[in-house]
């Protein structure tokens, strides 16, 4: 059984990469209590890839996930797929598609069930906005991807 | 131009379709005083078109488009599917691939952006849970869509 | 190479399927000339595999394929799944996402290369409309697959 | 509902960008009687990306969309990755799937419905060939996508 | 780095999936000689939902997976589901575009990384025919879904 | 009706890309008893036009399709297509998705029918690793296109 919405990692994975200033830092003090491990961070671009890879790198650096480990990577993988596809909805694609987007990321890994079993899970979310290469011409795009680790 | 956070519409709509008590409170309250039209609602299955019925009926009973218009009812439901695309990631199916959700809907029609000639625009979000047909084995998924309408 | 517009299989389908009255005795009478089969008809169902076994069993009936060779109903069914794409745009799914179609279709089997080694190809042309399960609330749509057989 | 066959944006756009000369003619001469917006066009490339410049960058220039608007853009953007998707069928790719097409393009613009109500919207159609890199390794194919604006 | 080619998960799936008699035999011996963990089972079905439901009902009963445990059936469904999608092709449906399966499947527990750190993984391999629901019209499918558990 | 399992086109396929030495060179045996054309290679990218190419080439040079003839062309590069969903499970993309393929592929042409008339078919199997562009980060993969030539 999933905890009640407080200790949902979904939920803080979204509302870290939603928030500035002081809502940001509640989700954080809430992250440390909580003592889940979690890193954050902006990037926009036209290629898939780059936005695959900042990911990436960001959950690295930060010992999110252990670079080294293929379970880690495969988990953190899919979970960055999964989100992708709520910021694409249909194509996972943007350049191709003539498309730009700029995104804050949050990636959070922590044990979001009762039974302890369950073990560590990771939550990749995405916010930002999606549209053409010219300034303004945008909405906004959220996703999520969530993996057993 | 998009209007600064607290005036976009996709995070409204996504801490309305997530929050409970007073911090929802805190978010219907800021969309009235915007005038901006929204509803909320649960919608539980294994069947994507009872998903899609249940926000189409919500928003139209809710006043939030009109259901005589083809063209509101078109700018929904491409929301609807867009918003439902986050929540499968990947194969837009429930029950064919065995499994269900459990999801808050919140559906959201304002004005976002700084240029008033660009008009009004709809957010459907969608928050909750997706997994087996087993109760607890299941994880949290999200959705939003965005249209011009 | 292709043959000229006159002798384009694909044109030639879409039309067959688009027209009524005059406009559509001119595409028979050069579908005729041509000594191309094909057959016409037409379909609306909420539910997929109806619109494909309208479409194989019209083909079978009007012997535009030979019912009993797996090779022929291979090609032709690829071709059906292909034009059901172009109906579709992104998700090959009717009622699960609480749509119907109203469509005419049509199946034109014919030689459109210069070189007659290329031989016998096919294609299945879709013309309707798409929309809710609402009587108006639709718009039209297109598809078109072509296969060698 | 819509208007009768005549007043059919989508068949109308589907004609513009199949149609050469007279009776091509035909077509521009009932859109202007209607008081339609439209252009047409062509573009060959294996770079997706290339296709919806070519289409955006026409419907600016001859003032079918206001290119300043997002909104406008917005509809003409999703109506274009729908006319990609029924050419594309399944994958929304060309060169990285080793192809490449030669398209005819037409936007229309319009009001396709007795309702005065239902205001104005968008087609895109396209229609060409789509095949290997090598000349004549081709067959033809068709996309049409509609959006209200 | 995985193991060399006796000992690599997906290739011993696909074999017990595809063989039979003394062939079956080799691979099963193998197995139990690695002590890997396996199941095998056939289903046939127009219902996607049902070779869902079957493969994980076999690797509940023969232990390949705890159903108790979330994280175990999530790694399980999505090595099924991308199996699925070397079966399917494009299109995750069967009886919807009128096709149906015969299908054999395996199941694959074991550590196939010669880094004892990467722990366990799970196969899930399918092999049969797909085609219309006519005796013998239909062609083989198979389908390779690997996670970490 | 398919053939026993010993003729199957698309089990041979998956054999001979997935085998070496010995068991190898019993296929070959097996499938120049049959008097199928067949070829095997390697292609390592993270573009897929390049696994696309190297297929295609080989299949070319090797006789096992008549390069010249686009209805062979078009029935090899839909099977090729068809074994890459396999191989990529979802999204059609490699580098774009920051995932890279080391691949063996076998490209059997032969008649697996009983029925003569059923003539000749074509199968694409492919196997090896997907995963991240760093050397053990990777599990296996395996795809199957099957189609009539």
């Amino acid at each position: 059984m999933l905890k009640e919405a407080k200790a949902r990692i979904g939920r803080n994975a979204i509302l870290l990469a939603m928030f500035d200033g002081e809502e940001e830092l509640e989700i954080t003090r809430h992250l440390d209590y909580l003592s889940w491990r979690y890193c954050k961070g902006k990037v926009g671009s036209m290629e898939l890839q780059k936005i695959v890879a900042a990911i990436e790198t960001a959950a690295k650096r930060n010992h999110v996930v252990d670079g080294e480990l293929y379970r880690e990577m495969h988990a953190l993988y899919h979970a960055v797929v999964e989100a992708v596809q709520g910021v694409t909805r249909g194509q996972v694609e943007l350049g191709d598609l003539m498309r730009t987007v700029g995104l804050r990321f949050a990636v959070v890994r922590g044990t979001p069930y009762e039974n302890a079993a369950e073990g560590e899970w990771i939550a990749v979310a995405l916010y930002g906005t999606i549209g053409a290469p010219i300034r303004g011409l945008e909405h906004e795009t959220v996703g999520l991807g969530i993996n057993h680790i």
